[in-house]
């Protein structure tokens, strides 16, 4: 009978103290410290503390362990910190490794490293993973196919449970977690699935047959990441057969994957959305964080200079009433927030497409009618605000049209943009960063001074 | 045996003619027509279909079927939707169709209706359900308690796995989906986790603390929502156990909520982002809409206000070089998107919080360091496109001195306000939204005029 240990049901947290401890161990090679230390913390954890070390720390502290726990924690390394660890490994050690872990894993690893390090460790590998992995790297990273993993339980309609429990017996060690065993024909064409509990609870002598369900979602190789996410999301599921074209069962793809496609397409929005032009985290280096920064910067900086050179042919209605010029900040920042708003209600909408579309026409209307509300309360509030601030009653006057205007036009811009871009396969997000604040800024600055040149 | 149907293997699509051909089924009451064509519908697939029609129009549908499919519709609505489709409800129906679900989504809906109108449905619950629910909504929705579904298998640590498997074939129909037994002690307190997989091929004597393994994670009741995430997707697990102070274990989370937590958090922070005050859909109504965007709007407004009310002060200044006012735009947009793209990384790195927290000290010196290259960068090609396209030595130098600094401060604005937000239990993506546009106008032109002030 295994030991009961009280501390097993806790999360793992390391201490600054902790830290500093293993740093010297580290220091001075004590090897039986960091065994003993890290005998019971589970391999997410140790991938945490190994991103602090340097990749020969890292394999001073790996090469205490066995090769499947080695695996384990370089499999949950972050992708940047596992290149850099990997490199001081050479491939039958790489290999020793990805044979421990399961085939998407393996083929996500392989991605990673130099083409011809890639070859030399595949052919290191165990038959059968190697035949699983270079059907995998086939396919697109993001598609169905390539976060697919080929290990899963199938068992033939015409078996009893007996058999199906026996191929779970031979299975069991190669698939890490199962939730339904996957009912195929003779040519391996996904019929439907057995739910474990069902295996358990039927006499052993009954045909799977008489206890699988026909109803099953699957998708295509080809599908979308997204695509695979939204599925899975809508019919909660869990795990998700995949099938090639002749609906043979080819793959299985888990949640867990889907979590990180999920999670990873947030990071991506929020980027877009902030005009950072890399995937950069606040800890990469300096040079990293400003080359992710400038191109979008830049571009401000050019509508900047474009604002620059079309007020320049305003010059004489600016020279001579000066006030002019103090509403350009008001004009330009509801521009851009309206413009942010329009396009992020678009964005969402198009990433949670309802069972009928919206036509184009639907939407514009609406918005209109949106844009109409608030650019009324608005220039009312505005026009109240300068009689009070300012004791100007042409220019307020002014300014209040202009922002209506501006309002109307920029909710049409924050619509359409990410229509658009969508329509040309790009992210939608695009439109809720910079992209559409200098848009903005340029069109609410031409629509007041065309209102100005007008009505002054 | 049950008859192989090749379509129930791919996701239902439904078209526009379907809908019309629907709608017409439905004016006409042909309840034959409804019941054919939605016989193979997933719940989830009626659920969206349901949400075109009214709540009189859906009753009707939803009479036609089994309490059990009834209650699957239901519990996939949104939540909007749901409340306007339960009102033409009476109590004991709702208690029919909560009677058919697991206890947390029976929490989750009771938790919509009116207090009186859920008192009502509580007491026709049946008994066990009730107990649970009860128990269930004394929690907050967003901690690990108002996750949790009280449904679960459970094993003492002495039992069989014959008995482990009698208590699955008892708990089966309640417990819809689940991928471990957990073992407790005759206190109910956790012990530890039995893998399905490791029941089906283990001995039926076998005892429990022989298979078991001890190595389990679990939460507490009052953890928050996002943590529970966060452990969830660093260690990949399909479902979590939930423990009172006392380590018994009272419910159990499963990853498909924790699916939509995480969405949930992603849609929170880009409504954030985007200066959208309410949880609005593109499909709410115009004034909903409205209402959703004006907050922000008039924030900005008020920001535009003093912009202009400070640009006064400088008038004459202004009336002597009307140049100045041409790169207002070009140095506000600089310290806007300066401004959202460092908040947006701090933002970022508190979502992901690395092993080792960095110092705010470490934080700024980098940041300082970014701005500085960024800052360099960019006043150099402003100052060489100024002198190119205006011909203007004096005024450029002061541009770009000014540009230089701005893009500083609003680094330094940038990183310090999510944090802050943060320290005082905000969300800190409300800094990367028109929050900090707002601010960094203001500062921006504070540090422009101050500077032409002060050199020309």
């Amino acid at each position: 009978m295994k030991k009961v240990v009280e501390q097993h049901l806790v999360e793992f947290e390391l201490t600054k103290e902790f830290l500093d401890r293993f740093r010297q161990a580290l220091d001075e090679k004590q090897a039986d410290f960091i065994r003993q230390a890290l005998e019971d913390v589970k391999p997410e954890d140790i991938a945490s503390l190994l991103t602090e070390f340097s990749a020969d720390e890292g394999k001073f502290v790996l090469d205490l362990f066995s090769s499947e726990l080695q695996a384990q924690v370089v499999n949950n390394l972050d992708p940047d910190i596992r290149r850099r660890n990997l490199s001081v490994y050479e491939p039958p050690a790489i290999a020793g490794m990805l044979n421990q872990l399961a085939s998407d894993d393996s083929a996500d690893i392989l991605n990673e490293l130099p083409v011809k390090e890639r070859e030399e460790v595949l052919v290191l590998l165990d038959h059968e993973l190697r035949e699983q992995v270079t059907e995998l790297l086939r396919y697109e990273a993001n598609v169905a196919g390539g976060l697919m993993a080929k290990e899963l339980i199938k068992a033939r309609i015409d078996w009893t449970v007996v058999q199906c429990v026996d191929e779970i017996r031979k299975q069991a060690e190669n698939v890490s977690r199962f939730y339904q065993v996957y009912v195929v024909d003779e040519q391996n064409r996904l019929l439907g699935k057995v739910a474990l509990q069902d295996l358990i609870i039927s006499e052993a002598k009954t045909i799977v047959a008489d206890i699988y369900e026909a109803d099953i979602v699957s998708v295509q190789t080809y599908q979308e990441g997204g695509e695979v996410a939204d599925i899975m999301k809508k019919y909660d599921l869990e795990s998700l057969p995949v099938v090639n074209m002749q609906n043979q069962l080819v793959g299985r793809i888990t949640i867990d994957d889907i979590v990180d496609v999920i999670t990873e397409q947030a990071e991506e929005e929020r980027q877009l959305m902030a005009g950072i032009s890399e995937d950069v985290e606040e800890d990469d280096s300096v040079w990293r964080n400003t080359r992710a920064r400038l191109p979008w910067l830049v571009i401000g900086i050019f509508g900047g200079l474009v604002n620059a050179k079309f007020m320049g042919l305003f010059e004489t209605e600016l020279a001579r009433v000066t006030a002019i010029a103090f509403f350009i900040p008001l004009i330009q920042a509801t521009g851009g927030n309206v413009g942010i708003q329009s396009s992020s209600l678009i964005v969402q909408s198009l990433a949670n497409p309802t069972f009928v579309d919206i036509s184009l026409w639907q939407r514009l209307v609406k918005v209109f009618f949106v844009a109409l509300l608030n650019g009324l309360f608005l220039s009312l509030l505005v026009i109240v605000a300068n009689i009070v601030l300012f004791n100007e009653y042409e220019l307020s006057t002014v300014v209040s049209i202009a922002l209506f205007s501006v309002i109307v036009f920029a909710s049409f811009i924050g619509t359409i943009t990410p229509l658009i871009l969508n329509r040309f396969g790009f992210n939608p997000a695009l439109a809720s960063g910079p992209f559409i604040t200098t848009t903005n800024d340029l069109l609410g600055l031409t629509i007041y001074f065309f209102t100005v040149h007008l009505m002054l």
